[in-house]
């Protein structure tokens, strides 16, 4: 199993699944951490581990912004120090409990597992998008690792087969061009652009019949998997501007549970119906694949298993290789 | 875990096993493989991976005889080259599945997973008495090595202790005489003859009071697990010339599923009583023995945890090693 | 994962837990035994798998003194010798199931897993005080280490957090003294007195409003984890003459079944609603806690993890310690 690339910011919740208690328990890269909103609206991350007996945290309670162990009582502050002791005397100053640097942007929670010192905020990807009218977000695991899920999500060919319903398709992806392109933030975009095809089912209520359209899917990647999905339908030979709809945007934001599993944060119309309709094509329709491969893997590594390489994986493979880049880069 | 021997003929299912959708998979020494039946007859076997992204190709369709991946769609002919592309352009040639040699012979469809070279349809061990009117063949697994369920059926001496009243038997077999032999085409036989003892009891309405049959219980092996038992019984005295119902003999082929569990293929009289009463005496009989004793084994190779040797064990141990033997010999 | 100490008493039922067929079959140091009592009120204990096909013997049955094998049949002896063979035979006298010493003291029945040469009876602690009217003998299985399960022991400040209720506890011990003592004969006690201190809310009723007391809680503990809790209460300012209630000692003797899991021997007054309380404190307020430790350990060491030592963990760490030496002894 690959390691980690520690020095990124990673995704750990959107901010309204703390709930009232004010503490939220959730696995992240394969340790249980603790987050927690405290009374000034500021945010702490806490190993959720008491560093005298290993039990969780998360199984005590928020006092007074401290948290307190369930099992001997020692009350720990933002900053992982002991500021809470039973008994008539100082809490101990040698037991202290890890934490991690969190920063509340984009309604999530972004926490940065490597060197503290190097924690810039504005190395979170840009997904001020995500707030806007009407709109819900939502997680949900995937058993499978987070690579195999940004596979799917950078080679969309697959909605031909795992989303023909679920997304009214109907080929016009083989009729497209792809191109994959690198920004200097560290992006990666794996984009498809079909010009003056059969618009998909969902459409043709907005079209007359015969009608040809400009469809673009551009995805965009940054480490560890966190991407964004731009869709655009236009009136063919309008140069893109008689939009069919407004264009949309979309977050696909991956973090790695454990190694075989992933949190999957997206966001979809708040409407019962649009919830089930995400729920159903992330795992009905993509879980099962994702994984069978993570199956088929076992304790292999992905490039141990020596997968064939299409010309479609053009982004999925350059995206697996800055990773790797990354692993080597903090290994060295 | 000792490796298995590859090249072997084993038995992957029953003709009728394969649905009418033409594809069965199935995990067969620790690998999943697809059983294809093809619109000509024949059949093939496919690795059950996608090479692309290793999700089952089972989970898609078969389609012109091309087998075609449900995640993003290219199509796997019989030889396991890629023939189809769901892109306006030539399947890609380096993308192919892993495949075996499959014969159907004997109503069941036996692969070589070795050299393919090497693998001569004469060498699969004659099972042509399965064909035979009245008779149903069925299968299920049992949670034991594969070697476990054959020390069980060399050694039939634990029917006293198991099947006393599923098959009737009188402990008879302690007044038998044991022998081991070997054939030049590698079967090694574990029989035991019982002269002038008392008739079991599901044959005492064929006999007389005080009646007196000789009895023969000949258990045919063919490496790694293909077995085939023949039983007789005849009323004493008459050089096995009067026998008290017609000769039987009865597959039970044993193919390692994994090196901790085993398909198991037998037949019995195509009535629903008989079904039954196989069912009871594998599952309910002998499973949870061979179970127990793989559990106790663990990890551990069955020489390493030293086990007694008893004079009726001489069948089972000849078997064990003659599978050592091959086993060294592939790996030198 | 430490190596248990091999020459100890450690205990391995309550006698009343052996069923009417005279065997019980339990896992004890990760393996299988069979704990068998014998005609003569002896009782033997066997590995609980058979030397030839390592199936458990618990599944034969015991007839004559002798552990038949369901599989194949062998009988084995008190001594682990093979003392039937269904064949008109002797039986096969290389045949020989393992065994451990084991005695029946204080109403259990305790086992020497070392050198049997050393099992000497006077080393077995000193538990006589469970004979005794109007009490009832229970046992239970911890999912954790069992030195997990000392180390909740010999910290009782943990009921001030997990017991509030069932105990009635109202933080008294935080006023009290710890003191750690070693006898002679390796005990460890663990001691907290408390003088002058608001008495546990179950008290009440004995005591005039406002009234003092003087409390103790002293916990003694042998090797591996076999220990016992004396609770006092007396008026205050009465040197402990006054008691409230008499002095009550109970067992909570530890085996472990695995590395990972725990047997919980203990007592309780032989009603219904004390047998509930005790399943109660140890199942759904103990457990929790050390099973999160465990998970939280995976398979990491204890002193690998690095754990926070606290004052109050001053006899918990002893304990710790002991066995650390033993265990450096034995593997000397």
């Amino acid at each position: 199993m690959s390691e980690y690339v520690r020095n990124l910011w990673y995704m750990a919740a959107w901010d309204h699944e703390i709930p009232e208690s004010g503490m939220l328990s959730r696995t992240l890269l394969d340790e249980k951490w603790l987050i927690v909103r405290l009374s000034d609206g500021a945010y702490a991350m806490l190993a959720d581990r008491c560093p005298h007996r290993f039990v969780p945290l998360s199984r005590g309670r928020l006092e007074n912004d401290l948290v307190h162990c369930p099992y001997h009582g020692l009350g720990f502050d933002r900053t992982g120090a002991c500021a809470h002791n039973p008994f008539p005397a100082a809490p101990p100053s040698h037991v202290r409990v890890g934490t991690m640097p969190v920063v509340h942007a984009h309604r999530g929670l972004w926490f940065w597992p490597g060197d503290p010192a190097k924690a810039d905020p504005a190395l979170i990807p840009d997904f001020a998008f995500v707030d806007r009218a009407g709109m819900q977000r939502s997680s949900l695991t995937i058993r499978g690792n987070y690579e195999l899920v940004s596979d799917n999500l950078m080679d969309l060919t697959h909605a031909e087969f795992l989303h023909v319903t679920s997304f009214g398709v109907n080929g016009s992806i083989f009729q497209g061009a792809q191109s994959v392109l690198n920004e200097r933030d560290g992006a990666i975009w794996n984009n498809w652009d079909m010009q003056g095809v059969t618009p998909p089912i969902w459409a043709a209520a907005m079209l007359a019949e015969g009608d040809r359209v400009d469809q673009w899917l551009h995805m965009r990647w940054h480490a560890p998997a966190s991407m964004a999905l731009t869709v655009g339908l236009a009136r063919a030979g309008t140069q893109r501007a008689d939009l069919v709809v407004p264009q949309m945007v979309n977050p696909h934001i991956i973090t790695p549970e454990t190694q075989t599993t992933s949190h999957y944060f997206y966001d979809h119309e708040a409407t019962p119906e649009a919830e089930a309709l995400a729920r159903q094509v992330f795992v009905e329709e993509d879980e099962p694949m994702i994984e069978a491969a993570q199956e088929a893997l076992g304790a292999m590594d992905f490039w141990e298993a020596r997968p064939a390489i299409l010309e479609t994986d053009a982004g999925a493979i350059r995206a697996r290789r800055r990773l790797m880049q990354l692993r080597r880069a903090e290994a060295a």
